[in-house]
C-alpha cells in the first residue's frame, strides 16, 4: 500500500496559478491562508507552527479568522494536529497507484485486521460480482498503515466458493489471497466524508474529506471474484493513473 | 466531457456496509443521516426533500442536528439546494474516465473560455514540462458543463513552441489542440476544497470537497507538451480506470 512514490512525471506542487478572485475582494481568512502557505514552505515538513495568538498578531487578524485559515491547511493536509503538542507542517501526499489489484511493485502495506467474516453477499455485492445475494463471500475489513500512521479503511469481498482453503491460507498483510491471478480490473474514485465508524477506525475528524474507492477484479475467465472498497484519508493521499507508452 | 457512464462493471451504490461504530453510540446527527438516506430513496430523484421543521418534528430532533446530517448530505452531492426552492434529491454522480487526453468516446464536453493567455512557464510548470522556467506556454482556463450544470474548471498549459498555430485554429470546445496526437498520460487526483476564487467561477460553495486531478501528456517522441489541472465538484463527479483486459 502507500509510500511515496518516487517515478512520477508530475510534480507534487499545489495550483499552478493561486486562487485570488477576479474581483479583487480576497476573504480575509483566505488572504491569511495564503500567507500561511509562505510560512509553511519557510519552516518546512514536521516544523510546528507558531501560537494562535501569535498568528493573530503576526497578521493582524481575529482568532475566527486563523483559524478558519489552519482549519482549511488541516483538511488539505498541508498542517497537521498532535493532541497536546500544537499544529505543525505535515510532509507531502503519499502517492498510490490506481487499479493495481495485488501486489505494488516497490510498496510494503501495512494492514491490521479489524473484521474477518463470511456473510451472504447482499444485493449491492452481489450485482457486481454476478452472483445471488445469497451467494456467500468472505469479508476482510482492515486498517491501512502507512508505517506508523492509519491512513485508510479497506474491505475486501471475496467470492467464497472460488476461494474455498481462503481461511486456511489467510494473510492479514495481503492485498490478495494466495495463487489469484488478477487480470483485469475496473476502479471509481470519488471523494465522501468519513462515517463516525470509519472515523473511529482510522483515527480521524469525521468532517474529514475521504478519497473512496471501489474495485471489482476479475481472472482469467472475465468472471469477477473480488470486491474492494478502501477509504482513503484525503488528507494524506493522492492516487495515479497511467495510459499509454512511456516517453 | 462527463456524461454518465452506462458501461461500468462497479454498481453506483455506496458503502456496503453502513457506518454504525461498533461501540454503539451513533451520534445523533449521524442516526439523521442514516434515516435522511432511506427518505432519500423512497422520494428518489429530483423530489424536494420535507422542510427543516418537517424533518425536525419527524425525527424529534433539533434544528442543528437536521442541519448537519442535511449538510453532510449536501456535500457528499446526496442532495442539492437551489436557491428559494428547497432542498432535493441529487442524481447519482457523474463518471468521468481517467487518464484519457483527447478525445473520449462517447462523451460531448461543454466549455466555457474564462483564461487564454501567453506566458512564461515559472518554476513548478517547467518542471513537468522539461523546459526552462521562461519558456513560454499558452494557457487556456474553461469552466467545465455536463449539460447546463457547472461541474469543474480546468486549466490547460501547452507548450507555445510545439504549437505555432494554436491561437488560429482553437477550439474553445476542444480538449486538446488539433492535430496533436496523445502517446501517453500520467494523471494524479486527490482531493482539495475549492479557493474563493474558483468556487466563485463554478458557482459552488469554498467549503466543498473538490476532486483534483493533475494530467501530463505526452507524444510519440516521449516529450511531454500539455499540463492540465483540473479542478471538479466532489459533490457531482467520480472517476474510473481501468486496468488488464475484459472479462
Amino acid at each position: 500500500m502507500p509510500a511515496p512514490s518516487r517515478h512520477s512525471r508530475l510534480s507534487a506542487d499545489g495550483p499552478v496559478l493561486d486562487g485570488i478572485p477576479e474581483h479583487g475582494r480576497v476573504p480575509r481568512y483566505y488572504a491569511v491562508k495564503v500567507e500561511l502557505l509562505a510560512v509553511i514552505e519557510e519552516l518546512g515538513e514536521g516544523a510546528v507552527l507558531p501560537t494562535e495568538r501569535e498568528l493573530c498578531e503576526r497578521f493582524a487578524v481575529s482568532r475566527a479568522t486563523v483559524r478558519q485559515a489552519v482549519g482549511e491547511l488541516v483538511l488539505e493536509g498541508r498542517l497537521s494536529r498532535r493532541q497536546g503538542s500544537g499544529t505543525y507542517v505535515a510532509g507531502p501526499k503519499l502517492v498510490q497507484p490506481l487499479a493495481l489489484a495485488g501486489s505494488r511493485p516497490g510498496v510494503r502495506p501495512g494492514r491490521t485486521v479489524v473484521t474477518l467474516e463470511r456473510r451472504p453477499a447482499g444485493r449491492a455485492l452481489a450485482t457486481d460480482l454476478r452472483v445471488t445475494s445469497d451467494a456467500e463471500v468472505f469479508h476482510i475489513e482492515r486498517v491501512l498503515l502507512a508505517g506508523e500512521e492509519r491512513v485508510g479503511l479497506e474491505s475486501t469481498y471475496l467470492l467464497a466458493e472460488r476461494f474455498p482453503g481462503f481461511l486456511d491460507t489467510f494473510d492479514p498483510l495481503s492485498a490478495c489471497p494466495s495463487g489469484v491471478e488478477v487480470h483485469g480490473a475496473e476502479e471509481r474514485v470519488e471523494t465522501v466524508l468519513a462515517t463516525p465508524r470509519e472515523a473511529l477506525l482510522i483515527g480521524t475528524n469525521p468532517a474529514l474529506p475521504m478519497l473512496l474507492t471501489h474495485r471489482v477484479a476479475w481472472g482469467r475467465d472475465g468472471t469477477p471474484f473480488e470486491r474492494v472498497r478502501s477509504l482513503y484519508r484525503g488528507d494524506r493521499l493522492s492516487f495515479t493513473t497511467r495510459l499509454g507508452r512511456d516517453g
